[in-house]
């Protein structure tokens, strides 16, 4: 068996030092961001970091990397010598080489932008960036000759099947765990608790993306994002639920041969991959698979009927326009309520049911009209709770 | 879900005509090897055929493609324009741009060495070529900048999954279905008929090559093969047992990153492949995956006692020099003998086991040094055979 080459062995690779901001880098993947980039402090350079509510956190970071730029949603009391600057400034600063957009929602949609036509390499984990504005975003890369690479474990996979392959896929099968909760009767669903949702079998992650993939909402929003990074008909894009988490997606291609990605479910591989592309660097923090040891590796159809979220979301993909706005933001806001225990588990998909129901999609809609659609159904789902706050503690207390 | 292209779909593609000679075209790979051709008719042209004992068969192909040169091992009486020439002259032809070397055991060898001086691309089903003179082999080829293309499902995969990427793989993990026998006891493999060794679970290939499946030889035959293929230490190849013949095999690279190809075990696929490289090629008699249909694939640690042929050729691997040429022989001495019913299963290990112990091994051997181990490895397998023609129909007999 191959040794793991030690961390001094990576001076002796080649390639210049890369100039990093990290828009998010409180939040799960920002922090492994990091992580990733403190086992390789001969090939990057943090310059600019951007982080939510969890202020402490994110003087700990500064302090760490010192950055040129930082950005906080508060603006902290705490004495940096850094510079104070919106998210959209970090990210095209002309330092900047390459912007990790870690943000979670819309949040991360205007520092993209910014980043995409200031030609920065985007690394991209915030999936509803590419859910709300696909073709803007898309376009945008092209017109700017901007790159985008995946984050997510699932685009990260088809990226890497995909290298060196001249020939479009014909197929792309994206797998998902199915969440904590595949096997639970209908019944059992409606009495998911927010606890029992946010333990994920499988992945370590924030709390959003956590429900999203309890609902397996995170999967059809998955299918939106993978249109737009690979540019291939949203028919032809499908789902597989697999229980292990280890292969992460599939690409067919004409000849009826496919190809896997495969690895231990650890984000710092796809951050990494999306820091170093096209090198692949031994790392000791990424554990290597032993397939004799996993033994089986199983695959299912998915069970639409149970999880609506994932429908609902294949369903606006399809009909494309604001309508993958109009599902995220809905989305977002019902999970919230689910977090903050206002609603059930199976009300969530109740909640973006209705809200696209209601909504009057635009096709090819501007930025304008994009963050309109948004606003129209944060509010409108906010008031289309389907249970009201008076009825739910008491269906809850009966349980506890 | 995407239709398959149909035929007349092919036409369109991209790709002048390409020249193909396929010495060994009446076994199972040269006639599938055929099939393709036959459906990309505006691809490619038979220029040379070169067939075994099967007369008759080879008479069709020349009647049904043409070819302008063609052999055969015994002389044919039948009347036909084309130019009967050896091998090494069809393969080194100046019209010929690529050779299938489809034959089995060290036929293969000379014509392979006549093909790659010639500059041609060399499509290499027959193993024995790489594993008797891997060395020679690659040298000769890089030295003429001549290409080899791996027909081997397994290698082919590991092909694929190398596409674009400038990273060495760290370790390469060749899937073997585990043939008809895995789960057999040590007794039960003794009692092993030859009928019951040519029904393989899922290939359909010619009969040294089920033979050396049913005992694991084969895998070791691919792993000293895969060695020379991908130039890769020894080492770092591994052996997994994966009874569903999906997944042909895996590379993984530094960052605990693997990538697998799968598809339906049918070997036009990796003939297409090679034939078509860099192109994929939409093929309606190329039937495609449904992994949700699958449902499991499984992956086991191989036993090295039950199926001592294997271990047999990874330390004949591992010595290298002459080793690798002397285990072919002596496999191929004791394959024929077990066919002809003169030895039984188990005994072919046996022979293999004692042939190799008796070899003066030669480290980087010349192309005449390999032969004459080839020469004297068969002579003494040969009269090694452990179990007596006397005494062996005694022992069949009270089992029929």
């Amino acid at each position: 068996m191959l040794k793991m080459i030690n961390t001094s062995s990576f001076c002796e690779a080649k390639g210049a030092v890369k100039k990093i901001a990290i828009l998010g880098s409180t939040g799960s993947i920002g922090q492994q961001a990091l992580d990733v980039i403190r086992t390789l402090p001969d090939r990057f350079q943090v310059i600019g970091l951007a982080g939510g509510k969890s202020l402490e956190l994110l003087e700990r970071q500064i302090s760490e990397f010192q950055p040129r730029m930082f950005y906080s949603s508060t603006k902290p009391d705490f004495a940096y010598k850094g510079e104070f600057s919106p998210m959209e400034e970090i990210a095209s600063h002309s330092e900047v080489d390459l912007v990790i957009i870690a943000t979670s929602g819309k949040a991360g949609l205007s520092p993209t932008l910014a980043a995409l036509r200031a030609g920065k390499i985007v690394a991209l984990a915030n999936k509803e960036v590419l859910v709300m504005a696909g073709e803007i975003i898309t376009r945008e890369a092209k017109s700017h000759q901007a790159q985008i690479r995946p984050i997510d474990s699932e685009h990260s996979a088809i990226w890497q099947c995909l290298q060196g392959e001249e020939n479009k896929p014909q197929r792309l099968f994206l797998t998902a765990s199915g969440g904590p909760f595949y096997h639970y009767s209908q019944s059992q669903l409606s009495e998911v608790t927010v606890e029992q949702a946010l333990r994920h079998p499988t992945w370590k992650m924030g709390k959003k993306v956590t429900i999203d993939s309890a609902t397996l909402m995170n999967k059809g929003l998955e299918a939106i994002e993978a249109r737009w990074l690979f540019t291939i008909p949203f028919e032809s894009i499908e789902i597989l639920v697999h229980p292990q988490s280890t292969v992460h997606s599939l690409v067919e291609f004409v000849d009826g041969s496919m190809k896997a990605q495969l690895s231990f479910p650890n984000m710092r591989l796809p951050i990494q991959y999306a820091l170093c592309y096209p090198e692949r660097l031994s790392n000791p923090e990424l554990p290597h698979l032993e397939l004799n040891k996993i033994r089986a590796l199983n695959f299912e159809p998915v069970d639409y009927d149970k999880f609506p979220c994932l429908k609902l979301a294949l369903d606006a993909g399809k009909l494309g326009g604001t309508y993958p706005t109009v599902l995220c933001a809905a989305d977002e806001v019902a999970v919230e309520l689910f977090l903050n225990k206002r609603i059930g588990f199976t009300d969530i998909a109740r909640i973006v049911q209705k809200t696209l129901e209601q909504h009057q999609g635009i096709a090819q809609p501007s930025l304008e009209e994009i963050l309109a659609a948004d606003a129209w159904a944060r509010e409108y789902a906010e008031h289309s709770s389907p249970v009201s706050y008076e009825a739910y503690p008491k269906r809850r207390r009966s349980k506890t």
